[in-house]
């Protein structure tokens, strides 16, 4: 980078500043005595965050604007005469899975927001209209799909769908966005960005076993989500012989083992059941019912469907050997995305020049950058977790990795910006 | 029998009574659309069946007492002159699993009532008092162990123990029998009956594949109820490889087949997983924690202690393939029984001496007879269940099945009362 271009030197990332927000957003939704926060779209508790993130946005004077499904955006002005070069946008989400860390998700953002207050303690204005987003919804724990906010925003999903989608609990998103006072009346993906920079913890275990800073992420794995139902007959546990059951619970148990098994054989693929519930889940009654949640990931496309087909043959043997009926419906279906290769140069760059390694690698997790990239060259910029662990409370990544972070995310902004 | 020497002949079932019982008791608890009924014990919908059970003893006018873990007995007093001979003892319950039938347990309780409407409509007074029992929370839905009434009342669990169990909602036994007023002052156990019997829907498919009229049951499995608790770890479903997982849920799901396995090389034992949940139990959180209740069962105590060492051991080395930690607590442990051979002799005769086909036979599930045989002689009848089906809506035995039954029950009682 030719600084004598560029204000890049003067530019710091306020990196106590940045920590302090961090454990501020990621005390909201605490559930004690784990330490963990659950802080799910739309609840109560991610309006708190939502207000806080807010109130920041408007200390470093940003525009903010909400949108019709809920996305905050905040906007650093281009300095004058620079109206025309269009904006350069950061995103991430601030809701949370269930009993999360801090860091998923908030420290995409909160950086974000970290880098306009670069700008504004340096009293620089930019040469790109800078935008921060938050995007609603990103977890899907309540409301699937997930990313839901940054696929309305790509126009993937219509607003009027979003609206009307109806939770795992009952409620209504539109409703539960009315209810916590998030629903703006910005039009949903008003501001196309020039680029769009997102940067994550890696929620894997990947730079922390090489032992590396930064990961320059290229691509994204495909995911594939599906709710399966499985009707068998329930019956007393004493006295039905076990050739004559239609036990739900034992052909769920069977779908768990066989994903299991496929992984083995194709260890490109992830297969996780997260979640299962049993009908009428008595001790003493064979289940008439079970549901359980199906994920699978693969960074190829062509693995992806074979995975899918794979299960569903699956299924069907298993209804007619155990007498159950089986129904399987689509949740989230992506396809794997290729991220923007400019981007990804722009990233290294910036990674060497601060003496920090890095790697190219494909994010195993699904994030709002997939999303965006179908509507503006898209990368994401990732920092080593702890362990791999994420979606848990021991979700784990060192100040000093967070910070470099932070200013990877800055560099590569004011590389594209003024190189 | 000698029926010079008895009144048998002038003692008639009143069917339509009986039937008409079943039904009116059948619609508390019912869940609509499924006509199946819920009345879970210590519930508001179990107090109401209480009610009416109550008021049906008074209607007969019974000397009605309840104890103090809430056990119903409703009793007629022998004729004078007989008071030292003691009391015959019908019993069954009238609380129900989750969406039940309408005759598991009722059925026996009201054929009780029948037998001692029979005498007042015929005038006669018996030579034994005659007691009919309901007794609390046979089917251990909320608390554990099951048949906690009858176990109470043969004094193998203490009154203060029974009051303290909490249930899997978190209530306290003690404070929900309080609430529902049935918190009782008689002592427990009380009336030690002479003889013990207690008719029943099989709630298998033996008598009807078999085409026979009534069961004479000779013994009854034991019965193994475990809780099994597992710790795994919570992780990314996306960014976290198979081998460094540790899923509770996949161990839990490895349970479910190892027991489907193990019954089908040791075909006198069943083995049951009704209950299963996870935490945090979301599609693209790798679940950290499992329970599930096993329900262990086998006419032989050697063969019931091998198949709950199996699972042991099994546990154990799924425990270091997975690298999660296995908890596993005992809720209920019923050795098998060997019911009265007197008991069961008479009911023999009274099959026969009606020209009902019998058969001897074998309990699958588990009966408050089991409990009252420690104190006194016992046996029970069996009348044939449809498709063998019970905990569920689709329970059903005709009803003149039903009226055999409750005459074969009541021809036992006099032949053990008069022969």
């Amino acid at each position: 980078m030719d600084s004598k271009h560029t204000p890049i030197e003067s530019l710091k990332i306020n990196g106590i500043q940045l920590i302090s927000q961090i454990e501020q957003l990621g005390l909201i939704g605490m559930d004690l005595p784990s330490q963990g926060r659950t802080r799910i779209a739309l609840t109560g508790a991610e309006k708190l965050g939502r207000d806080l993130v807010v109130s920041w946005m408007k200390e470093l004077d940003l525009d903010v604007t909400i949108d019709r499904v809920g996305n905050i955006l905040g906007t650093l002005a281009a300095k004058p005469g620079c109206e025309g070069n269009g904006t350069i946008m950061m995103g991430s989400h601030i809701d949370t899975a269930t009993n999360a860390g801090a860091l998923d998700g908030c420290y995409g953002v909160l950086s974000g927001l970290a880098v306009i207050r670069s700008f504004n303690d340096a009293g620089i204005k930019p040469n790109f209209n800078i935008t921060v987003a938050a995007f609603t919804n990103e977890e899907g724990v309540r409301y699937q799909p997930d990313m839901m906010g940054s696929l309305a925003y790509s126009g993937s999903i219509s607003v009027d769908t979003v609206l009307k989608t109806r939770g795992t609990d009952g409620t209504v998103f539109g409703e539960e966005l009315e209810r916590i006072g998030y629903a703006g009346t910005e039009s949903v993906g008003a501001i196309v960005p020039k680029f769009y920079l997102e940067l994550h913890i890696e929620q894997g275990p990947i730079l922390e076993s090489e032992n590396l800073d930064i990961g320059v992420v290229t691509d994204l794995q495909g995911i594939s989500w599906q709710k399966v139902t499985i009707e068998g007959k329930a019956n007393h546990a004493g006295t039905t012989p076990i050739h004559l059951r239609a036990d739900a619970g034992f052909a769920a148990a069977s779908v768990v083992s066989f994903l299991r098994e496929y992984t083995k054989d194709n260890p490109t693929t992830l297969a996780t059941v997260g979640s299962l519930n049993l009908k009428p889940n008595v001790i003493n009654v064979i289940p008439r019912y079970a549901e359980l949640t199906i994920d699978i990931r693969d960074p190829d496309e062509r693995r992806l469907r074979n995975a899918e087909q794979a299960l569903s043959m699956y299924m069907k043997t298993l209804e007619s050997d155990e007498g159950v009926s089986i129904h399987s419906e689509v949740l989230a279906r992506f396809e794997p995305v290729k991220f923007d290769n400019f981007l990804a140069e722009k990233i290294k760059q910036s990674a060497v020049s601060r003496n920090l390694s890095y790697r190219l690698m494909t994010s195993g997790a699904g994030h709002d950058a997939q999303m965006i990239s179908k509507i503006a060259p898209s990368a994401m910029i990732f920092v080593p977790s702890r362990g791999g662990v994420s979606h848990n409370p021991a979700e784990y990544t060192e100040n000093t990795q967070l910070l470099q972070g932070a200013e990877v995310l800055l560099e590569t902004l004011c590389r594209v910006m003024f190189d």
